[in-house]
């Protein structure tokens, strides 16, 4: 909020695309959480829950090809599928046995990676989901900083699900008198998700990702990176890399 | 929408910022709807309802004083407030008493008419408040096209007051079945708004700008800037100029 900071509060803005994140990012000491329900964001959480060592994201398709050459597990996904070739695209269901445990994969996507990638001159980059909304709210007010929560979109176009989570978060931030100096885009969020949040699948049932992924038969996908709190883990960049934070 | 379009519908996508307006003006053969609700496009529904002949937006101050040396009466406004040395901000009110009828006038503003600038390309550029949404509305109608409701935003982040308009006049185009291609953000928009609508004022009691409009003693301005259908007037550009469309 700049101008109207009170000097008592962390500001807590939501910036609802990349393209906007110059706008909003005029201070790098802050704690920026970036979030891409569907799937990036909860893929990432699933993976450093299921044991793997660290999750390298990279923003093109000719990076994902160099590390696969070189023997790493990729991830890559465009438009919501699976690039041909890689190991897998951005489920978080890829994970669920285990296999990955102690290795270092590498991911790109068509909207979480890239907003990772403009973040990382943040104090802190932290990945954000549905399954991990409790220990990010626990871990942002142990750092006591400004926030901004980067919502990944679609194609720079805002998305409905990034901004529910968003929503989620900042409320829950809110509850502490430290973080309550709220943007008007967080305002926003936090009226959208006490809206949803008793049926966030009904709400999600006309947006554009949602149908989108319906087409592409992955409901499963959908109820999954819907579900609150399956997670204990703080994802955070650390050198290039996401680490348990 | 793009790729997700039926075909059957036109599109109606809500831009929450000038900076995102290029990501969704991918086709100029649209109309492009500009809201500034605090006041620049309340105010210029204001000037033409008066009798004002037309209305030039510009971008720059230096633009302004060129106009103003010409003997032209001339608006300029920067952060909420009027720029020393011109006839007025951006205040609907100033247009009251309907003196200036039959007149050019010019405008410059924080917001407003940079967003005008930026959409200037579009098939037609049609300036919203809530003064004037019926007709509005009606006049998209006739026009049968794809629609992009641009908010003006504050220094290119998402405000609150934009965003209930662009609701507010997406759920009334809804209801025509030629504009039900809802974009995400539209559908984010429309929500806002039902939960707004019956106290606006208290709705956007902690928002930033109605917040700065009150600490400079404007609540008269805000309290005309939120009354529905008091003009009749569908003010669109043509040739660089604000006029009666």
């Amino acid at each position: 909020m700049g101008e109207e900071s009170s000097g008592f509060s962390n500001t807590v803005e939501v910036c609802f695309s990349p393209a906007l994140f110059p706008v909003y990012f005029q201070d790098k000491n802050c704690v920026v959480v970036v979030i891409d329900v569907f799937r990036a964001t909860t893929a990432i959480c699933a993976a450093i829950d299921s044991g793997v060592e660290a999750v390298i994201p990279v923003a093109t398709i000719e990076e994902a090809i160099d590390y696969k050459q070189k023997g790493f597990i990729v991830g890559a996904e465009r438009s919501a599928e699976v690039v041909e070739g890689f190991d897998f695209g951005n489920s978080p269901l890829f994970f669920k046995d285990g296999k990955h445990a102690g290795k270092t994969i590498v991911l790109t996507t068509t909207n979480g990676t890239k907003a990772i990638d403009m973040a990382k001159d943040a104090y802190k980059v932290v990945i954000g989901s549905f399954s991990n909304l409790d220990v990010v709210s626990e871990y942002i007010e142990r750092e006591d900083k400004n926030v901004i929560l980067l919502c990944a979109g679609w194609k720079d176009r805002f998305n409905l699900e990034d901004t529910l989570f968003a929503g989620a978060l900042a409320e829950k931030l809110a509850q502490n008198l430290r973080f309550t100096d709220l943007a008007d885009s967080t305002q926003a969020a936090i009226k959208l998700y006490n809206a949803a949040k008793d049926d966030m699948y009904g709400f999600l049932g006309e947006s554009s990702h949602r149908k989108r992924l319906s087409r592409l038969n992955l409901e499963e996908d959908i109820i999954y990176c819907l579900k609150l709190n399956k997670s204990t883990s703080v994802p955070v960049l650390s050198n290039g890399k996401i680490v348990k934070g």
